[in-house]
C-alpha cells in the first residue's frame, strides 16, 4: 500500500489534482475496466446545466440526456433498457430463466450543484462494466442463476424537488403522493415536470419491484469521507447507513437595546445558543455520532440590539438509531439546562427523521469476500454517514454496499477524485461478490 | 421614593402600562408643566408613517408634520421660529442684548420604526417648556443674559439615510458633502429628499453654529437604560456619552459534509465563532464596558454542511475611549488566539468609531445643581450608553446632559414610558441648570 502523497501539499492544489494525477507512478489499470468507468464519468460530466461546473438535476433536459448516453452503455454491454415510471434507467441482463428473481446494481447520475464526476456516477459505470463481465459469460453459455438488472437513477440528491431518494423510493414502492405537489425554484411542479418528462405521474407506482422477486441491491459508491484514505484502503465494507435527524432549535430571549441593557438584565438568546452549539459538539464527540450545526441565524439581528431570538440547525447521524438517539436526548437535555439557566425559552423541532438502514449480513459477507479477492485480507468495516438510493431499498429488500476510497473525502465539489487502481479492485471486488451470491443461489 | 411596582409583573403587561398609568398614586403633576409636556408627547405620536405605531423619519412628511406642530407649541412659549438649512426646527427667545451669545437646548423629533412616544421627544418638549417660563420673565422684564434658543432635529436616529445625527452635525459644521449621495430604500439620494422637503442642500452649512457665541447645549433625554429605575432616582447626571466601535468579523474556517468530515478533520468557522462570542461577552463584564454581539450568520449555510465561513458584528461601547480601546485590544487578541487553535482564519473590520463625547463640568455642574434643587442631595451621575444629538454638539461647544428615569430601561420601542413626577423634577432641573448658567455668565 503506497502512502498517499498528497499530505505534504496544500487544500488547493489537492483540489486541482485530477483523477488521472491522483494514480501513482507505476500502478497499473489493471483489465482495462477501470480505463473505461473512468472515461465515462468523464463524459457524463460534459452533460450540465451549469456552464462551468457540473449539475444534473431531476427531470430536466441534463436527465434525459444522461440516461440516453447510460442506455447506449448498456446496450453496447448486453443489457435490454427501459427508462422505467419515475424515469429510472434500468439495464437487464436476463437470468438463466424468465422467471428468474432479480439482483439489483446501481446507483445515481444526477448531482448537486458545482458537484464532483463520481459521486453516484462511479457506482452506476461501474455497474455497467461489471454487467458486461457477467453479459460475456452468458453469451458463452455461462447464465446466472438470477437477472441482472442495472439502475441508473435520476433523483437521489433531491436538489430539485427537495424530496430525495426519488428515482430508488419509486421502486421500493414507498412514493409519497404528496410529493407531486412539490416546486422546484420556478414552481414548476413535480407532477408537471413528469409529464413534461413524457412520464404518467399515475403510473410512477408502476415503478416498484416485487420483493419475492428480488434478490438484493448492490450499490458502489465512493466513500465521501477520509476513513478509508487515513487506514490506507482502497475499499470498505459498508456495515449500515446512518439513520439522520434533523432538527431547528430557537432560543428566545429577549431583545433589548445593546446600549442601555446591563448585563444582569439581558436574555441574550446569541450566549446561550453559542454554549449550545459548543455543548452538542462536545457531546457528540463523546458519543462517537456524528453532530453538524450547519446554520445559525440572529432573527432580526441588528448590531446594536442584544439578540432576541436565534435559530439554529442540528443533524445528527450515528451508526445505529439506538446511539443516534442516546445522544439525541442527552443532546436536548443539555440544551434544555443551558436554556433554563439563562432565563431562555427553547424550541425543538424535528423536521427530519429517516430511520438507520443495516447492511443485510449474507450480502455483506459476499462483499466482503470481493474485497478480500484483492488482496485486502482485512476488510475495513464502515459506516455510511451520508444518505444513499440503498436506504430507499433497504425497506423492501436486502442491500449492500461497497465504498472506493476518494481522494480526502472531498464530495460535493469538483475536487471529487478517485485511484483508476482503486477502480479497478472495486470491478473486481463487484464480480466476486456477485458470484458468491450466485453460488449461494444456486 | 417608591418602589416601582412593576417587577413583580411579566414583559408583556409592563409593555402594554402606559405613562399614565405610571404615575404612582398619590404623586401630584407638580405645577402643571409635566402635564403639558406629556400631552404634547402623545401628540405628536399621532404623527407616523406606519398605520400601527410610531416612525418618523428625516426629511417626510411626517417631518414637516411635526416641524408644523412644534413649532406651533415653540410660538404660543414665546419663541421666534424657523427651520434651518437641515430642516431642523428652531425656536429662539432673544436675549439681553441683541449680540447676546445663546444657549442651546434641545434634542430630536425623529424616531425609529415602531418607537416609543418619548426618546428625543421628551428632550424637545420640556426644553419648550422652560423656555416659556423664561419667556415669561423676560416679558416681566427679567431677561437672560443669554438667548435662549430651543432645537428639534429631525435627523438624529440615521434612519432613513443610515448617517445618523444629521440635523445636530449640520449644526456642529461637521456636515459631509458625500452625504448628499446617500439613498434612502426607494433610491431617493439626499440631496434629491432635501429639494423636495424644500431646503436648498448646498447651503447646508449655513446651519453652522458659531461656536464663539454659544453658550453651549444641554440636552434633556429619557435614560434608555435601567440605571436610574434600578438606584430609585428620577433624574440622572450624565457625564459623558460612550464612544462607540462597530466591529464586523468573519471567521473562515472551511466547508465540509456534515456526514464525511471527521471531527478531527473540521475547521468549523461556528464553533470557533461561539467560543468567541462567550469570549467576548466575558471581557466586556470583567472590563465594565458594554458589548454585544447582535448578529451572527454562517454564510452560505446548509443544514448538513459544516461551516466554512461565519460573520458576526461587536458593538463596543465604554465611559471613556481608554476603557473602550483597552476592552478591544483583549477580546481581538483573544479572538486570534481562539482561531489559531482550531486553524481558522479571523478578519476584523471596523466600519464605525465614534469618539466618546465628554460632558462640560462647568455645564454638569450646573445640572447637577438643578437635580439637587429637586430634592435629591446625591444625583447620580452616570454615563450615557446611547449616542445622542449632544455628542455632535460636543465637537464644538460644551454640552451636557439631564436623564429622566424610564420604566425598565425600555426604549425604541411602544413601550417606552415615563412618570408624570419625574418629568415635573426634570423641568424644575433644567430651570434651575439654565439660572445657574445664567449667574455665571452674568
Amino acid at each position: 500500500m503506497t502512502q498517499t502523497p498528497a499530505n505534504s501539499e496544500t487544500a488547493g492544489a489537492r483540489r486541482r489534482k485530477t483523477a488521472v494525477d491522483a494514480v501513482p507512478p507505476g500502478a497499473e489499470p489493471g483489465q482495462g475496466g477501470a480505463r473505461r468507468v473512468m472515461a465515462r464519468c468523464d463524459e457524463v460530466a460534459l452533460i450540465s446545466a451549469m456552464e462551468h461546473g457540473i449539475e444534473r438535476t431531476y427531470l430536466t433536459s441534463q436527465h434525459k440526456a444522461h440516461n440516453r448516453l447510460a442506455a447506449q452503455w448498456m446496450r453496447s454491454a448486453g443489457l435490454q433498457t427501459r427508462v422505467d415510471e419515475a424515469g429510472t434507467l434500468r439495464g437487464r441482463l436476463p437470468g438463466a430463466t424468465p422467471d428468474a428473481p432479480v439482483l439489483y446494481l446501481g446507483s445515481h447520475l444526477d448531482t448537486v450543484p458545482d458537484a464532483g464526476k463520481y459521486d453516484g456516477i462511479l457506482g452506476v459505470t461501474a455497474a455497467i462494466e461489471v454487467a458486461s463481465r457477467f453479459a460475456e459469460r452468458a453469451q458463452a453459455g455461462e447464465p446466472l442463476p438470477f437477472a441482472l438488472e442495472v439502475l441508473a437513477f435520476g433523483d437521489e440528491e433531491g436538489v430539485r424537488f427537495g424530496a430525495t431518494l426519488l428515482g430508488s423510493r419509486a421502486m421500493a414502492g414507498t412514493w409519497d403522493p404528496d410529493w407531486f405537489e412539490l416546486k422546484d425554484a420556478r414552481g414548476v411542479t413535480l407532477r408537471e415536470a413528469m409529464e413534461e418528462f413524457g412520464l404518467d405521474p399515475d403510473r410512477v407506482y408502476d415503478a416498484a419491484i416485487d420483493p419475492e422477486q428480488t434478490v438484493g441491491y448492490l450499490e458502489a459508491h465512493i466513500e465521501q469521507g477520509p476513513y478509508l484514505q487515513d487506514a490506507d484502503k482502497a475499499l470498505g465494507l459498508v456495515t449500515s447507513i446512518a439513520g439522520a435527524r434533523r432538527l431547528t432549535v430557537t432560543v428566545i430571549g429577549e431583545a433589548g437595546h445593546a446600549g442601555g441593557t446591563p448585563y444582569g438584565r439581558r436574555r441574550d438568546a446569541l450566549i446561550g445558543s453559542s454554549h449550545a452549539v459548543i455543548a452538542i459538539d462536545r457531546i457528540g464527540q463523546e458519543r462517537g455520532v456524528i453532530v453538524t450545526v450547519g446554520e445559525l441565524t440572529v432573527v432580526d439581528g441588528a448590531i446594536n440590539v442584544v439578540p432576541g431570538r436565534v435559530e439554529f440547525t442540528i443533524d445528527l447521524r450515528a451508526a445505529t438509531d439506538e446511539d443516534r438517539d442516546a445522544a439525541y436526548d442527552e443532546m436536548i437535555a443539555e440544551l434544555q439546562s443551558i436554556c433554563l439557566d439563562r432565563d431562555l425559552q427553547v424550541t425543538v423541532h424535528e423536521h427530519h427523521r429517516a430511520p438507520g438502514a443495516l447492511c443485510d449480513p449474507e450480502l455483506m459477507e459476499a462483499v466482503r469476500e470481493g474485497i478480500v479477492a484483492t488482496g485486502d485480507e482485512e476488510p475495513m468495516s464502515l459506516y455510511s454517514k451520508a444518505g444513499h438510493d440503498a436506504m430507499a431499498i433497504a425497506e423492501v429488500a436486502p442491500m449492500a454496499m461497497l465504498f472506493t476510497r476518494c481522494l480526502d473525502g472531498i464530495s460535493h465539489n469538483p475536487g471529487e477524485s478517485v485511484r483508476h487502481d482503486d477502480v479497478d479492485r472495486a470491478l473486481d471486488a463487484l464480480e466476486t461478490a456477485i458470484r458468491r451470491i450466485a453460488r449461494n443461489a444456486a
